[in-house]
């Protein structure tokens, strides 16, 4: 990855938005702009250049990954020792008037600015800074749809695994350690989220992770997890049905598949991301299913398992070539069962490529 | 747990200091309060009881779980309908004066409190509030130690699993899954935090987590690993050396050792957390390796892995009964090799219990 140039366009984009230096301490922020992928940093990034703090127990990890900031190892935490290297600084070119300093709004609490500001001259003023690291990293660069990529075609083999070992009477926690223990035996880092595994009344939990009910004949096992291999994430849901399958169940698992490829189908640049939301609801409204369509059509994917841009009613972002999203409709019938299908796709300017395209149709056990 | 009796008394407290309501939004903290599981929701706590809100997917979900609270599905984001549900109250008993809603400062970001203040009405004011939650969370009650106690003896037993594979050749990420799959089989909803296997010269880095990187003879393997069983969490570290050690090696060890069985003496109620630190620091100074313990003692553990109280330099929480924390002292020469013993311990009237205790002595493989 090119963090040198992720650092300069973020350098002229902050001159540009007169931020005289703006402070990235967001992870997930950190690790795309210099490569560090610790849990404790703090980034200065300004016209100038940009300089990264973090404290002793990353010594070494600091100066064999961090690339295109100098390196500043504190005592402190590394946002107090930004905020007193900050206020070290001499009055710069824009002494006229009062300094400028871009926070991450999104992910700086009220108590640590609280505390930032607290150790800041006052010449210095805090501000909100747009997530200008998130709108960066939403258009991802060919390394990272390669990097992806292969975390989706990892996690997609977890599947396979849970298919072999998925029969009536195994606890849903059982198939979760089976699938997890494939993703660390394929390289895997982790698990991008907590593995769920929803089975029976439980598949209408939109969240039902891995519990220790047994599966059991008669519903869907809805299978939702992800890996996350050299940072990056991958993002899957596929739904099952054990035991012979009523025509209904049959008739909502197609209605929800046929949802999910009317979403896919509306992917393409220039498209705004509410369209594509609004394509699976419109197709799940004629089943007369939309009702139970209880959350939004996807979300993008990267260094996060969530990130921008928000697949979802109303959303204005539009659609660019290098978007990672998910389409993920889902229908819940409460106290029955639930079915939730998912793909990650990546934008392309005339439409979309599904991430390891493999078979949707409905599978019985 | 006694949700109601939790929730009753942080009613106190927050009428007592003089809030109208306290917004919770933290998920360890609702959890602690009302019993919810789920990653989205709000609680709204006053004198006159407690209101809890979450989105539709959670409909089932917090049926099921919440206890103390009346619970209000949301159709927007939980803190948006916790805010819109304040804007439609009526002036009440403090009319005469601006209305305070207490936030958790260490929790809201910026940009959330911009997003509530936008949807209050005038008169009422968003204020930090104390750590209300996480200062009743540090003193556990006898139900909660119980699960710590589980979660540590099915953490423990991970570490057999690891010295049963452990050997030349095999990579880090490798005993990371074998441990991992234990933990499901053992029924651990997960690991409590990111499984560290740091070999060699990768044992000099405190956060090293487990890489492809074979393990080789000469050198130590810290192994830092905890799960989560039924919501609570244990951490535990246990180096070992690979080959034939050096006296060096053996000595390293046995001042961490000295070190940690120091600095467990010192707890009981009563010590400041700051003390505990400094019986780690003293011994390891009387060996000359005070420099090289570049983090903290230790910390809580509990709902979360990292919680109040912190055992570190200077910190004056005094330890009380019931507090669970880790004893975690490491020295790390950096480029050669590290050492990091950890156990967690209950703090008692009169001294401590360790959790699960087991045998240090230096391991050879």
């Amino acid at each position: 990855m090119d963090y040198t140039a992720r650092l300069h366009s973020l350098q002229l984009t902050v001159d540009h938005l007169q931020f005289d230096t703006l402070l990235v301490t967001h992870p997930p922020n950190l690790r795309y702009l210099c490569g560090f992928t610790g849990s404790a940093g703090a980034l200065l990034v300004s016209a100038g250049g940009s300089v990264f703090f973090t404290d002793g127990r990353y010594t070494q990890q600091a100066h064999d990954e961090v690339r295109g900031a100098k390196i500043a190892i504190a005592r402190k935490a590394p946002q107090t020792a930004a905020a007193e290297w900050l206020g070290r600084q001499r009055p710069g070119r824009r002494t006229k008037r009062s300094r400028s300093i871009g926070i991450e709004g999104e992910h700086l609490t009220v108590a640590a600015i609280r505390r930032l500001a607290d150790l800041l001259p006052g010449h210095m003023r805090l501000r909100e800074a747009p997530p200008l690291v998130e709108q960066a990293r939403m258009v991802k660069e060919a390394e990272e749809i390669e990097a992806i990529r292969a975390a989706v075609t990892t996690g997609a083999g977890l599947f396979d695994r849970a298919l072999e070992v998925m029969r009536p009477g195994i606890s849903e926690v059982e198939i979760a350690a089976e699938m997890e223990y494939a993703a660390r035996k394929a390289g895997a880092e982790g698990m991008s989220f907590e593995t769920i595994i929803a089975s029976g009344v439980r598949s209408a939990l939109p969240h039902g992770r891995a519990s220790a009910a047994p599966i059991q004949p008669g519903g869907f096992v809805v299978c939702d997890f992800g890996v996350i291999l050299h940072g990056y994430c991958s993002d899957r849901t596929r739904t099952v049905w054990i035991g012979p399958a009523s025509a209904e169940a049959r008739r909502v698992y197609d209605a929800v598949l046929e949802a999910q490829q009317a979403a896919i189908a509306a992917v393409r640049s220039g498209v705004k991301a509410g369209q594509v939301d609004r394509s699976a609801r419109k197709m799940l409204q004629k089943n007369g299913l939309a009702k139970y369509f209880t959350h939004s059509t996807g979300h993008g994917v990267g260094l996060e398992v969530h990130e921008a841009p928000r697949v979802a009613k109303g959303q204005q972002e539009v659609l660019r070539p290098g978007m990672v999203i998910t389409i993920e409709p889902g229908v819940y019938l409460q106290g029955q069962w639930g079915v939730r299908i998912e793909d990650m796709v990546v934008v392309t300017e005339h439409g979309c490529e599904v991430l390891t395209p493999t078979q949707k149709e409905f599978i019985v056990i």
